[in-house]
Formats: C-alpha cells, structure tokens, sequence
C-alpha cells in the first residue's frame, strides 16, 4: 500500500505537508510519495531529520496556485504535483492521492486523469460532519453547485458505501436535505430527487433538516454543491464564532481565567470534537481512485489523519463497492414523478 | 399605535402568548389587541391576573393548528385567530400583527388579506442572525422555496430598509450567500441575481460564505428560502449540540462543576448572545402591513421582544419605506448578464 501526497499543495506546504507524511508513515506504516520539487522536498526533509525509507520523492516541476483557475491549471501545468500524484495513482503506482491544494484544481484534474466511475455521472465531494452521536458525511460540499435529482441519488449511494467502507458504519441512514421534514417540502430539485432516492439501492430516511445534521439523525446527507457548500462553511464559522465569545468571557478576570484553567481539559474535548482535522479531509468520490482533498490551512495533524482514512478508504476497496453498487442502481427501474 | 397578537398560535399558547403581551405593555406602553377565543383569553388574562386597560381582546373562533395545510386552512378558516389579526392590520385598525403560530399559514392568509407591496414580486420571510459584531439579516428563510433572480434583488432591497428602519444600521451592507468569495461562483441563480443586487439601490457587497455569516461580514445576506432555511436550521441545531456538549463536560466531576459554577455568568451571557429569543422574530417582509412571525417554541420573552421589534417597524414607516424602494429598483434600467 503506497500513498501519493501533494508536497505543495496548502497554505502550509511544504513543511505541514512534509511533518504528517512523517507522522503517517510512523503511525500507519505505510509507504508515502511526496510528490512536488524534489529540492525542496528534499531539502524539508532533511531540516526535519527524516530519514525513514518509507519516504520518497517523486519529482514534479509545477505547483498549481491556490486560487488559480481549475481548467486553465490542468491545460497549462501538465507536470503539477496535482497532476503527477493523480497519474501515479492512475497508473496503480500508488493507492491512494492526498493533496490540501487547490479543490477545483484538484477535481478537474481527477476527472481528466482519473476518469469517471461507470454509471456515476458527477463526481462530488463528500466531508465528515461532527455531530452529538458521532459523524456524519455531507456530499456533495462544493464539486457540483448545479446538480440534477439522479446526481444526489448517486452521490447518497456513494456517500453511503463510503461510511461503510471506511467508518464500517452499517447500513447507514441516508437523509436528503430539505427546508423540512415533511414530503411536500423542498425546492424542485429535492422533490424529484426524493423518489430518486427512495428507489436505490441505499436506507433512505427521507428528508431531513439543517438542524437534523449536528443531531445525527442520518449518516448520510445528501445536497447539491452549492448547499452543501453554505452548510460546511457556516458550520467553521458557527464553531470559531463559538470558540472566540468563550475566549472573550473566559479572559475577562483573575476569577474566571482560573475557572477556565480548569475546564481547560474539557474545552479541549469539545475542539477537538468539532475539529475537521480530525477527520481527514474530503474524499472526492466517484473518480476512479482513491483521492482526498484536505483543508487548505491542514496541519501536519490533518495531513495524517487525510492519509489514514485514504488507507482505510482503499484497503475497504471503496472504488470498487461504488462500481458495483452504481451498476444495482442503474438496475433500478427509473420512478417518474412523485 | 396598536398591535394585534395571535393569541392562539405557538406549541405555548395561550399561556406564554398571554404572558408575553402582559410583559410587552408594561415595557413598550402601546396597545395589545389579543386575538382568539374570548373565554380562553380571559381565563388566562384573569390567571396571570392581568387587568392592564392597554390589553383589550378581540375575539376569533377558529385556530389554525401548527401542521395545518397552508392554503387550507386560509380557505375553511376565515375565522382563524390569524385571518382575523390580518384583517385588523389591513383595516389600519391596529399597526401591526404578530403569531407565533403555523408560519406557512401566516404568510398565505397574509398575502392574500394584506396583498403585496407594488414593486415587490415575493414577500420573503427574514430572521436576525447573531454574529461576532453584533447581528446581520438573513433572508429569505422559507417562504419561497424556489426564486427568480430578481427576488434575490428585491429581497436585498427590503431587507436593506430593515436594518435601517428597526436597527438604524446605517448604509447596511448586502451580501449574497454564495459558495465562494469570487463572482466567478454560484449557482445559475446566484450567478444571475448578482448583476441585478449591483444594480439596485442598496450596498452590495458581492458574494459572501457560510462563514462570513457570523464573521458579520454583512448586515444583510440574500438567498433563496430553501438554503436560508437550512442555514437557519443548522445554526440553531450547532447551537444545541454546542451547549449539549458543554453541559456533558462541566458535570463530568465535582471540580469541573465548581468551575462551571464560577463561569455560569459568562456561559448566560454567550447564551443570550446567541439566543434567537432575544432578536424578536422574523419579519415578514414585501406584504402590505408590518407583520412578525414569532418562532413557534416562544416563550414570553421571545413574545415581547417581537413585538418590540413590530413596534420599531411600524413606527419606522418600514412598508412605506420598502414602497418607495421598490419604486427606485423598477426605475433601474435592467441589466443583461454579467
């Protein structure tokens, strides 16, 4: 099992990039290919004492900009660290791709060198989602913010063989995402991709609303790119909000600093609950490999969790479960209507 | 200036409904006209031993229940607690009406007794946000499940005077809910509501995130009511599940309580922060009338805070103000794309 990492890919690369390889090889033992500018991979490296053999370099001469445009960078930058990890993983050099670049650039270039998994049309991208009983996974969060309703009937498929796959959740409860419960809710798109749903090969629990997510009331939420996209950012804002008016009680005196020296463990519980870093970055899914995208500003800490779940993801053969459960979808007769 | 009360609508109606508008005249010193069934209103006035002469009752003998069909219960109930309070606002008997109840059924028995604005397409539902600097205007948050762009201008528009006329925000700016910062994102809708929100006489200041949100990026943000809904929703569960995970850690030990007993002040203070109680519920704007819809858990506080804010609106001249808004936007010359 080797997995191909983007060394340049982040607001932090190289050196967060190049700290969670170190940390993934030691915690999971695996082989890792940082993939990027040899020299200053190497020279990274070397600052930080790695020597393990399980390290290696690939050289790739481009770095791909964190707000270039998609189409333009896979057109231009034909040898991106994006572009050579996604043809190692193409070429079954490697397993696994894990880059904190550029999402679009990352996506297109996934779609052109990856390709498409047999009866998915859209690849979308998926995150995990603290909630009070565990996690969620919210798809698709950015890849597609005009979808059609048979697009979230693929992505609540493949966002459900994903959280069996790599969270060994069973049968997980699917929730399609709506401005209520009830079946007459929804905009147009929800209201077709409703029985789109409840006709695939998945456990639908119909729809469920913004605050159903942070309750846990599905495994899987499925949106278009758009929403989902709103719902992830809002949630890191919510949660900084949050943490910034604790800060701002918790330092207003010598009484409450102390209160809050105690409760600092609990505090740190709760952070680390809602913190995306624990869990791993954004699978995209639906291409044919295995490939995550991390949080632009991911530490090494997020970096190696990214590289865990990759692991789990292609040992669970998450391409492959996708490929078989979109051919049962596609044996489904197609419901009309309501 | 009079204000007319649902007194049957809300999960706690009569007796917190009752509680709020004794509360309200004793704070705000303006007329409450409670509008319902007379016996169970005066029982519950006499209860509360309430004798203010300021509280008069006006009575309605039907009730639209919280899950009733919208359209239906506008057309069997021309007696409902709602249309009553509605035809007492539309007959400039009272200044303005506030519910707590079905808010579907609020808004349709609202349009069709009070009419539209002239100019404004889609009255659309809003709701205050608390944020980081203080609060912004979300809209719409439900009543128009699918929007044109120019109800996206129109809901800027309105939402604009809001900010102005209740909480004198002077020059409010305008964001649109986008899925990223540069005006080359969005969906077709955002994409084609941006030009139109640059055109019209507002601040626009172009996209905004999930995450400027409570940044306080923006004093007013525009979105279609299908993810205003899901924003408002998730919010509120991110708070729950928030203050769940608090109240798990602060009882974990005796230490931990002692110190959460020292810092309870602090925790009541981000609480009311954060307290949808405290912002006075979500107007309904673009309909002929200055109407409020209280959520439907409401306590009394949450009452007279909304009807506070009636008050403020009323006063403000807001539906004369959107009138002459609107009016401006039709004089716009209309911009084709980009």
């Amino acid at each position: 099992m080797r997995i191909a990492l983007d060394a340049m890919g982040g607001d932090r690369a190289p050196s967060e990039i190049v700290a969670g390889a170190v940390e993934a090889v030691r915690e999971h033992g695996r082989e890792i290919v940082l993939v990027g500018r040899r020299p200053v991979i190497e020279e990274e490296l070397a600052r930080q004492g790695a020597s393990d053999s399980r390290l290696s370099v690939v050289d790739a001469l481009e770095v791909v900009s964190m707000d270039e445009s998609p189409v333009a960078s896979y057109r231009t930058k034909k040898d991106s660290s994006i572009a050579v990890g996604l043809r190692l993983l193409r070429d079954r050099e490697v397993q696994g791709f894990v880059s904190a670049g550029n999402s679009g650039a990352i996506m297109t270039a996934a779609l052109f060198i990856l390709g498409r998994i047999e009866g998915i049309e859209r690849p979308a991208l998926a995150t995990v989602f603290p909630t009070l009983l565990g996690k969620c996974l919210l798809i698709d969060v950015g890849a597609n913010a005009e979808c059609k309703p048979h697009y979230l009937a693929q992505f609540g498929l493949m966002g459900s063989v994903y959280m069996e796959r790599v969270f060994g959740c069973q049968s997980p409860k699917v929730g399609l995402l709506s401005n209520g419960e009830e079946d007459s809710k929804g905009n147009q798109l929800v209201q077709e991709a409703r029985p789109l749903l409840r006709g695939a090969p998945l456990r639908f629990v119909g729809n469920v609303e913004g605050k159903d997510i942070p309750f846990g009331l599905a495994d899987v939420v499925v949106c278009d790119g758009f929403t989902g996209n709103v719902v992830l950012k809002l949630a890191e804002g919510i949660g900084e909000m949050f943490f910034q008016m604790l800060r701002e009680e918790l330092t207003r005196n010598v009484l409450s600093q102390a209160a809050a020296a105690v409760l600092r463990p609990s505090f740190r519980r709760i952070a680390k609950r809602l913190d995306y870093q624990e869990y791993g970055g954004a699978p995209l899914l639906g291409v044919n490999g295995v490939c995550s995208i991390a949080h632009g500003r991911s530490s090494a800490k997020a970096i190696c969790n990214a590289i865990r779940v990759t692991i789990q993801a292609a040992e669970g053969g998450l391409v492959q479960a996708i490929a078989e459960r979109a051919a049962e979808l596609e044996r489904v007769p197609k419901v009309k209507g309501g």
